[in-house]
């Protein structure tokens, strides 16, 4: 099935702050841009709509919020805001709903991007409805995933405000957590990170490792061991999060024995690594080892692909905030406009 | 003068959109950093309190902001944000002053830098007032200055919304340009960007230029011959522009022969370049050939001098938006912050 023959301007596909930036400045450059703004578990590419950001109550560090905000109303904020101009968002009700309301739910259903041709010009973009879209530039700001134990108490937990995060640096400062035991989950370098970053908040740091030895590199590993507000819980996964409306503990168990035993903790940090939303770009794109989109220019938007601009977590394994995100989203707009304009697309 | 000894975790010189989010970073992080947030010609730095926004009436590309928002409002709210952790900020009234009224003005004044030296660690930063400040790392967010032809009623204009602007994507998209006559005065190829740019709205865009043919590059100038949108007004500056509330036109003079001549534009753009706000920083730091601090990984914010990072327009000679510059300032922090870990400053 395809979509008329048109050939749009530029396709964005993903809906976070990188997705949403990167639409309405190509909306603001009078692109029109057409945005698969995702569904969570519908086809493979499966982007969640409004990025990590919904899954966050609390927003303080997205600047320009001095009261902060909650993340669900920031992304209908950026969602109404590239609304404001020519963006279109592909649904199973068409194009460009009335989105004002975004933030109480929609009456229609985002559609999801199933899969990408980027090996020839005009690129194709195909929607989980077997529609064929094609389009002189793509950006892909589909974003990364935290990854997590996957534990029901856990999800309920890190929904709600619980306690639970899978980022030190967005929520560690938060009075909640402050002076009491936290926990990490992880062995990596970034888990050592964010136990070190947490330690100035809490009274302790555990880093719940499922080895008998950090998997961080030597120098990390020794940061972490000389800190005295660091310890360790060696051999041990998380079974269970503990907890009502707030996180009160673990159930730890054994990877050696399989002995389970509670640990009391304020708060627990997920540093077990992120997954880029990029599987449907293999053999398509540049990907590095860990999966993330390359840059061709690591201070542009610039893909191995010409006229293929990145953005966003998908392309970030350093820094994933919600403004770094939205910066990298305004330069791949930039970019793709200038780009065209190369091309003589008006 | 000393100031007491002490030595900061960090100094962020600067406080535009790069400069507070680098404050709202740190301060989260614990860094309880310093600002010096500048002053319109005071010292030899001479930051601009707020940066290029304080020039700005609308912005409606910062995303969070559906309905837009004005310039100094937007700055206000990154700056009580930043302030709401524990940032201070150098006055003639001492530290960390109430900012909540920001956006209404101050009952004292900013402190601008005046010197610095990085040649050797902790770093030392020089007050207007003499006073000297020693810091284990320092953030330069202290941005870049569109070139103006510096006539009054060019000021007036920019300044009350009145049609005239430097920047051609954060405001190109605005109603009051729609279908108009634009002028852009350049001829290199930021010039021929702005005005292709500027072919999505207008009527049509005279590009004024001081000499009989364009500086940009072969390439770009054929770009803006075979726009049948845009004109050229030859060996012409500017000396006046013309207009109450509203610009109506300029007032030209040739440059060969000195004739005046009026031209009645819809709007005027100024794309003569940019001045990074980086005198104070030659010798010390690793400049590119137009003044703008080379980062030493450019994917992150580090520079030639280990513990020296840089963030916002200072930087960026390409994209200069604010949101661009507010991810560089949360990068910049973020990795002050980390490297701090690293050499054991808690």
């Amino acid at each position: 099935m395809s979509s008329n023959g048109k050939v749009e301007k530029v396709i964005i596909i993903g809906s976070g702050p990188a997705g949403w930036t990167a639409a309405l400045y190509a909306a603001r450059a009078n692109l029109s841009p057409l945005v698969f703004a995702g569904r969570p578990k519908t086809v493979p590419t499966t982007i969640l709509p409004g990025g990590q950001l919904m899954m966050t109550t609390e927003v303080e560090n997205y600047p320009g919020f001095p009261e902060g905000v909650t993340g669900p109303k920031l992304m209908s904020y950026f969602e109404q805001q590239a609304m404001r101009f020519d963006t279109r968002i592909v649904t199973d009700k068409g194009m460009t709903p009335d989105v004002s309301n975004a933030d109480d739910g929609h009456s229609y259903s985002y559609h999801d991007c199933k899969r990408v041709d980027l090996s020839k010009r005009p690129f194709l973009v195909v929607g989980e409805d077997d529609t064929e879209y094609h389009a002189h530039s793509v950006i892909i700001a589909t974003g990364a995933t935290a990854n997590w134990l996957g534990l029901d108490n856990e999800k309920r937990l890190a929904m709600s405000g619980g306690g639970v995060s899978a980022c030190a640096v967005c929520d560690g400062a938060l009075p909640v957590f402050r002076d009491k035991v936290l926990g990490v989950v992880g062995g990596g370098d970034s888990a050592v990170e964010e136990a070190s970053y947490l330690t100035k908040f809490a009274s302790k740091v555990v880093m719940i490792h499922r080895r008998d030895q950090l998997r961080a590199s030597k120098i990390m590993a020794q940061r972490a061991k000389d800190n005295p507000k660091i310890e360790f819980a060696w051999n041990k996964t998380v079974s269970d999060v503990l907890g009502d409306d707030m996180i009160t503990g673990v159930t730890l168990k054994d990877t050696k024995t399989g002995e389970q035993s509670t640990m009391e903790l304020g708060g627990l940090f997920m540093a077990i690594g992120h997954t880029p939303a990029t599987e449907f770009l293999e053999g398509q794109l540049q990907l590095d080892e860990k999966k993330y989109i390359k840059l061709a220019d690591p201070y542009r938007s610039t893909t191995s692909v010409e006229g293929v601009f990145g953005a966003g977590d998908c392309v970030d394994s350093v820094y994933r905030q919600a403004v770094t995100a939205a910066g990298m989203g305004c330069k791949a707009a930039i970019d793709a406009e200038r780009w065209l304009a190369d091309q003589g697309v008006e």
